[in-house]
């Protein structure tokens, strides 16, 4: 046994509390090294005279990626206190493995040998709101999405359309335009809307923000934006707003303060400043967002500033009531900030999302005191590499995504916010090289993993566009420019995602099988199991479905009963979706 | 190269704010396998037309245990922000080590490969109190240390002294009594007592809280703690006491109001009842510290019992200026709680050290936003093992003590509470079978091993003891039966400790020589090293020190210029201090 490759530490992806007095325990062995893994586990406090009186369990094998095998046990831990250790055994030999290293025999005179998840406190779990699991969300650039109100348009503002946009073209997009066009995002089954900034700002995307209080004119007043939201919610539609908090834009009050009052300035230490005189050339003699001296670091530590975000932070739900938060650069402030924005947001909404821009392992942010949910990035880079652009087989999209799904607990992978592209990135269209039917493999993806799936607008039609500003172009609405078989592809897929609640994170995922050429998944529940078949290749091909006990079986996507006997026959660059019940 | 072995994950022991803008980079790779390892690291915006602009610096080999090496290394970040990775070179093959894994090139075409320290916010930085990395603590069983005041003997106190204990008896131990030896432990070099409870309840240990806002009446009253505390103060000593959270006493007022308004009670969310009526036989229908039924669990997540103990933590403080709480059965109680309790607390003296009980991997526990420090029991079982007990040789206790320092950041380790035993162990002296040379070199690794040393009451003159109750007799009081000489040494030891700063936290620690029969330890600043020379053997030895440049040495225990350039002749069960200055 490679001693080496075993690895486990409690109180984060390796174990969590997944629900109410339930723990989850993984484990990391060597790829293809052990053949069995058993959890030693019980009670510290339970003794008798033979010493500490264990259980043991057997543990799953769950996933595996280039170098590593991961096991996985559910544990229902009735006095919320327990001590464990492994037991794992390759074809030569059985070892315990335990905090304190690995032994022979299991130890029983002393616990201490053992990891610890000291106590199942419920205010420590992990919990985010039920209602993300369910949502499709739709990211709207409010500037380029609909324009249903020209007397508030910007000086300069294009006819809509009328061309490629550059980086600082405005072509009016704003809330009326959205408000107008509502009934179409329901028709296509849009449950949650993400807007990039609509706070008062210089520039057309808003980042660079003026006045945290205040909605920028050419989206419209405040009383737009409360029809909006109540429109929304009417819909069914839950509002999440971008919280640029890690910096303001250069025209921010306090900031234009300490320009003008330099040290005198009752704002000096609201940003990270070097020195004085305040200067932006050649070089910014303060902290920046990147190295952009038009976008100063905001000193998040400082109490009057971290008040002030609060507050920004607590007026749109209490005024507004919006439904979630997504924070712009959220691994630059620090984690101090954030867990006070979450006492303080959820105090007021309880089923507030918080989600939190991070590009890299985020576990020190999603351990329940801070983020209910990261943008997942990996997911986005894995299925664009292996779908649009060809860069990775089969087998490696396989590992990364088992890579991704096991660096997280399953409660927060369940609200991962999944997307395959942004204002910041090229359309999925472009990607895929005009291929529709590798989006729709890549649509299949996102909308049956784990996580809420969100559509960036326009995408859903077939937009194509490189990264910005060419991915921001105006929304087509002559339907006679969309492309509506996508649309419709795209509403059916929605359709089944809420019909089918076990492929909206209330089913367990995992790869059931890793062919050259395409790859099945399940999303099981109790009695019943859905199988994902995806066939990337450009050769159709004869699959079979390892599925062991049956009663009944479904195509979801043709809509027809399904004879399980027969081997199923997948097109190229295609995919099945079938229901199987069991008694 | 083993792969399998190499690990890293940032935000924990392997990546952390050590100081101001500087981070610590730590790595495991297998053991004598991989030989050079270098950072490669810079800000994540540092990009020219060629890619990502970084630097490269040299890591250091700092320890090793059974299974694997550990690489650190210390990086100013001027902007605050770094991605990095790792270059390995084995005998035969270089590696890129990264978030997303292993390289053969550097890749610079993004920085999304990288692992990530986003943002080094000075407020997430652990920072514990200063003053503790130079106290020496005693620990004080005030039933037990001495009566000073007859007159508030509880019933039944037996004469002092005048029998070995049972776990019931009274011997009167009191405040006054303290106060009557306080120059006693000025003498002896403590500064800092750690006191188990001192509030109003049943038992002799206290632990069983019947009042968390009263003093024991065995103890005194308020007005003595006060007077108590003042005159530790003004004797340079720190007072500690143990805050038992988790549990209450049976006698606690709100239990003993649920036991008899059962459902009625206004208290009965203050515990965790499964079921009413309440009872406690055959087994409580109530959670409870382990099955101890006269220990009903408090329920931490409920507001008022919160808002109750963080007032009792508070009132300490405020009232009578203590300087830290030790928090019994730490790990049980919810995160949240401590978070809130460490705010708290700071708020009304910053510089107050919370330690928390824990036995286990602590690490969730010191992230800087809850505890200052644990109980360091690995150093306690490592150390009592190898001198006292024989039962692991050098090479282990070596591997045992690197484990536990690689465990943790530095400043964490920094510290550590570090004991030797307490009111619930057998006695140091007992341990090591009487030998008092034995209990001598126990002392040497608690005093200048990284940590902050405590002294069990009594230890320090030799006595002796089993477990609870027999670790528990009163103190010794009559010189005559004090080992002298064994309090003289260590009163010598804790003077050279108070002198040389380097073996208080100062100095950077390291293993420099492990043999079969003996080892050797450093304590360097800029220069100047101090080297400790432990030969737990029974067999005289010579040693020569591994030092490569020096102007002058000298041994701090003999207090005599040191010939770097003769052996060192180290007596059986024996150690040598020797300071060495360079320029």
């Amino acid at each position: 046994m490679l001693k080496e490759a075993v690895f486990h530490r409690p109180k984060n992806n390796y174990a969590y509390l997944y629900k109410e007095n339930t723990l989850h325990i993984r484990l990391q062995t060597k790829k293809d090294d052990v053949v069995k893994a058993t959890l030693i586990y019980a009670d510290p406090y339970n003794w008798d005279d033979s010493g500490w009186i264990y259980n043991k369990a057997d543990m799953r094998l769950i996933a595996s990626d280039q170098l590593f095998d991961y096991w996985q046990i559910e544990i229902y831990c009735k006095t919320r206190r327990i001590r464990y250790g492994f037991q794992l055994s390759d074809t030569k030999e059985t070892l315990i493995y335990t905090e304190k290293g690995f032994y022979k025999e299991i130890p029983n005179d002393d616990t201490a040998y053992y990891f610890c998840f000291p106590f199942l406190n419920p205010i420590d779990q992990f919990q985010a709101p039920e209602w993300v699991k369910e949502t499709v969300w739709y990211q709207i650039f409010p500037e380029r999405f609909a324009n249903g109100n020209e007397t508030i348009n910007p000086p300069g503002t294009l006819p809509w359309g009328s061309t490629t946009p550059t980086p600082t073209d405005f072509f009016g997009g704003d809330f009326q335009g959205i408000i107008n066009h509502l009934d179409y995002l329901v028709d296509l089954g849009i449950s949650g809307i993400y807007f990039t900034p609509i706070f008062k700002a210089f520039s057309n995307h808003k980042y660079d923000t003026i006045d945290y209080m205040e909605i920028d004119p050419q989206f419209g007043d405040k009383q737009t934006f409360r029809k909006l939201v109540k429109a929304c919610h009417q819909r069914g539609i839950r509002i999440m707003l971008d919280a640029v908090f890690n910096h303001s834009g250069y025209f921010f009050e306090p900031f234009q303060d300490v320009l003008k009052n330099q040290e005198k300035s009752i704002y000096k230490e609201w940003f990270h400043i070097e020195s004085f005189p305040l200067r932006t050339d050649p070089a910014p003699n303060y902290d920046t967002f990147a190295y952009v001296g038009s976008m100063p670091k905001l000193n998040t530590e400082h109490p009057e500033v971290k008040s002030y975000l609060l507050k920004v932070a607590s007026y749109w739900i209490e005024e507004f009531d919006i439904d979630g938060w997504r924070l712009d650069v959220a691994n630059e402030v620090d984690h101090q900030f954030w867990r006070d924005f979450r006492r303080q947001v959820k105090s007021i909404k309880p089923d507030v999302y918080i989600l939190g821009e991070i590009w890299h392992d985020s576990m020190p942010w999603l351990q329940g005191d801070q983020f209910d949910a990261v943008m997942n990035y990996p997911l986005t880079s894995a299925a664009l590499d292996f779908i649009a652009k060809e860069k990775i087989d089969v087998k490696e999209f396989v590992q990364q995504i088992s890579n991704v799904l096991l660096s997280y607990p399953q409660n927060v992978n369940e609200v991962a916010f999944n997307l395959l592209g942004s204002h910041d990135t090229p359309r999925v269209l472009t990607h895929c090289n005009n291929q529709v039917e590798k989006a729709k493999l890549l649509y299949i993806l996102l909308l049956t993993m784990p996580g809420s799936p969100c559509i960036y607008y326009g995408d859903e039609i077939g937009m194509t566009g490189e990264g910005d500003p060419g991915c921001r172009e105006c929304m087509v609405w002559d339907e006679n420019e969309q492309n509506v078989e996508l649309k419709s592809f795209l509403k059916k897929l929605i359709h089944v995602r809420k019909t089918e609640k076990a492929v909206a994170n209330q089913g367990e995922f995992s790869f059931v099988k890793t062919s050259d050429n395409y790859f099945i998944y399940k999303l099981f529940q109790q009695h019943m199991e859905i199988y994902i078949i995806i066939n990337p290749s450009n050769q159709a091909l004869e699959v079979s479905l390892p599925v062991t006990k049956w009663n009944s079986a479904f195509d979801l996507w043709e809509e027809d009963d399904f004879n399980i006997n027969t081997p199923i026959k997948c097109e190229e660059n295609s995919f099945k979706i079938i229901k199987v019940n069991y008694s």
